[in-house]
């Protein structure tokens, strides 16, 4: 099993997750209505088709929350996406699969992009074990059950950088740490006050917006009616002009109105997303933090001659392992966070853009009934 | 002075004005605060340049207001257009003499379209007397106020088609004018719910839509501080970038705050005008439905033996000559509405489509700021 070795290596930004050298993403899509027991027990199963097999398998929502539990006890110092929400009255219901599918497919994203989580065991049986072969699937879950090698143990996995000056100061280690400590807390105050942000200015497009902009539309069809009733030859193209422009913003009220659905929601998936990772840090770094307190208590008994300094030495060995794997963690992290949120502000200025053209578009359009008026 | 009758012609859509052979036009500009009796007395005057003459004058509001009573006395069945409000508290605060001016400008293009006020004696008076001439004007003043042509008089100066087949069906005019009333009171109705609507409308942009893009910009620029901590040259990029994207969506609340000058406000202007035209015509309509009456109790008389023909002939004839004036006035009515709100519209539409152009070019540049990250 040595094989299987995890390393941290050194790159450029310092430790980091050696790279997964088989990347592959996962689709998850079809999410359908199965029944099993003849009908007495329904259920919704999503399709998984992993880009590195190319077979497709069927998961519950029971899959993916086992897989989670076994990941989340096996890695102390990794941050597992935290699946969508659990709990929800009418499981069944088009709005609430179509979100929780969306959800699972961010999640997938970022299970694949890690290369320790996209790599363990319980993972790739759960994207590559038939749905069809029962016995498989039992017999990958138990061994995924009975793996020894979770969380204390998990570091006697860890590879790290040996040789001269390949050690960490755990001095400069605690102060790196503590200043991922101070930017976690700052991200997650500015992520909540975004996500806030974000949620009320999609409901204000959804309400307000389109409702004021459908105002002025109605103003202009009364008007357009007020002139009608004139009966004068030359005032009927103004009159359509003006009937048409009432159209125009009747259609700019609704596109405000279907706007968020294009760009704002998927800055906020984004955002619950992270707020999650956010959440899982504080205890990454309790583990940390525990080791290096264990040194300087070792340090202090071997100088008090209450230790032997070979066991003082296997304790800051230890800690060395669990610092590399704590800063590579920060690191992927920095990595996924500039990548994820670097496209999606693309993705939301873009979207943007695409709006206010076509509503731009909209009222060139109404203008030129005016030309021949 | 019978060269000088008003004449009343049959155009393509029924009877009309005769065109001002001389059309003019004239602008209002540099309100500025004078004084008399050794500065004991300051007031505004407004500079006003006829195109007709080139000579520029000053004139002051209660000149404007001196015209506009004059005329209102004279045409019984011409729509003179309101001046703007007359009480205001802080009369020499800029914002006020700004607005004022504005009104007087719209007021002036109005008197100038309109073939009977813009070439009558009083208004041209008002247009030409040398400023500096105190005699002239308090002459000319004289005059227009001893005028006799005035009110019921008025008519006496206005000539019509005649000859075979010239001569209106009344009921027809009765129709005509019924259905004008209609219109008017529709269009009454249809403008004051625009106002009102334009009104909020620019009050919501003003706040509404300016806080919440600026919520979005606080937020972004939130989230560039918080990633600014983490000290990952890989990430400085993206947060310069965000933080552009937070002064671009400032910037863009700033634009919705300052649309209402560019093209609201125009509009409402007019609709504050047209207003005032509309409030004329219940007693112009009031005018030509007195004669009508008058008409058909003068037949009665005739033919209950209590009037002779020759005078019920003389009342129809005054009815002919009311009637005529009264349809010019609500043809001429009908073509200055229509090419009024047919600039008005494109002005509005022009300028809200400078202003969502504006808006993407900001998201442009916002974009393009990630290209490089």
């Amino acid at each position: 099993k040595d094989g299987d070795k995890l390393c941290v290596v050194l790159g450029p930004w310092g430790p980091e997750w050696q790279e997964n050298p088989y990347p592959f993403q996962c689709s998850i899509e079809d999410p359908t209505k199965q029944t099993k027991f003849k009908g007495m027990k329904s259920y919704i199963a999503y399709k998984l088709v992993p880009s590195h097999t190319g077979q497709q398998v069927h998961r519950r929502y029971k899959h993916f929350d086992w897989l989670y539990g076994r990941l989340a006890e096996k890695f102390p110092v990794i941050s597992v996406p935290h699946l969508p929400e659990k709990q929800a009255t009418g499981r069944f219901e088009e709005d609430f699969i179509s979100k929780r599918r969306k959800g699972l497919a961010w999640w997938m994203d970022h299970m694949c992009s890690h290369p320790v989580l996209a790599q363990c065991d319980a993972f790739q049986h759960f994207l590559t074990c038939p749905s069809t072969d029962e016995k498989a699937w039992k017999q990958g879950k138990r061994k995924a059950e009975k793996d020894e090698m979770v969380g204390a143990n998990f570091f006697l996995t860890i590879s790290v950088p040996t040789g001269p000056g390949a050690s960490l100061d755990l001095q400069e280690v605690e102060s790196q740490v503590d200043g991922f400590k101070a930017f976690t807390k700052k991200m997650d105050e500015s992520a909540l006050q975004l996500n806030h942000t974000a949620n009320e200015f999609a409901r204000k497009q959804v309400t307000g917006f389109k409702k004021e902009y459908q105002k002025v539309g109605h103003s202009f069809k009364c008007l357009s009616q007020a002139f009608e009733l004139d009966q004068q030859a030359f005032s009927a193209g103004l009159n359509q002009a003006i009937a048409f422009t009432a159209e125009a913003y009747n259609t700019i009220g609704d596109l405000f109105a279907d706007q968020p659905r294009q760009d704002l929601n998927a800055v906020i998936d984004l955002l619950v997303l992270y707020q999650g990772h956010l959440a899982n840090f504080p205890d990454i770094i309790h583990v940390q933090k525990g080791a290096l307190t264990k040194v300087k208590e070792s340090k202090r008994h071997v100088e008090e001659g209450k230790m032997e300094l070979q066991k003082a030495e296997g304790i800051q060995e230890r800690c060395n392992i669990i610092s590399f794997a704590t800063l590579a963690e920060i690191n992927h992290f920095h990595k996924i966070r500039v990548r994820d949120f670097k496209s999606q502000m693309q993705h939301f200025l873009q979207q943007q853009i695409l709006f206010f053209q076509k509503v731009t578009q909209k009222l060139e359009e109404a203008l030129h009934k005016y030309d021949s008026v």
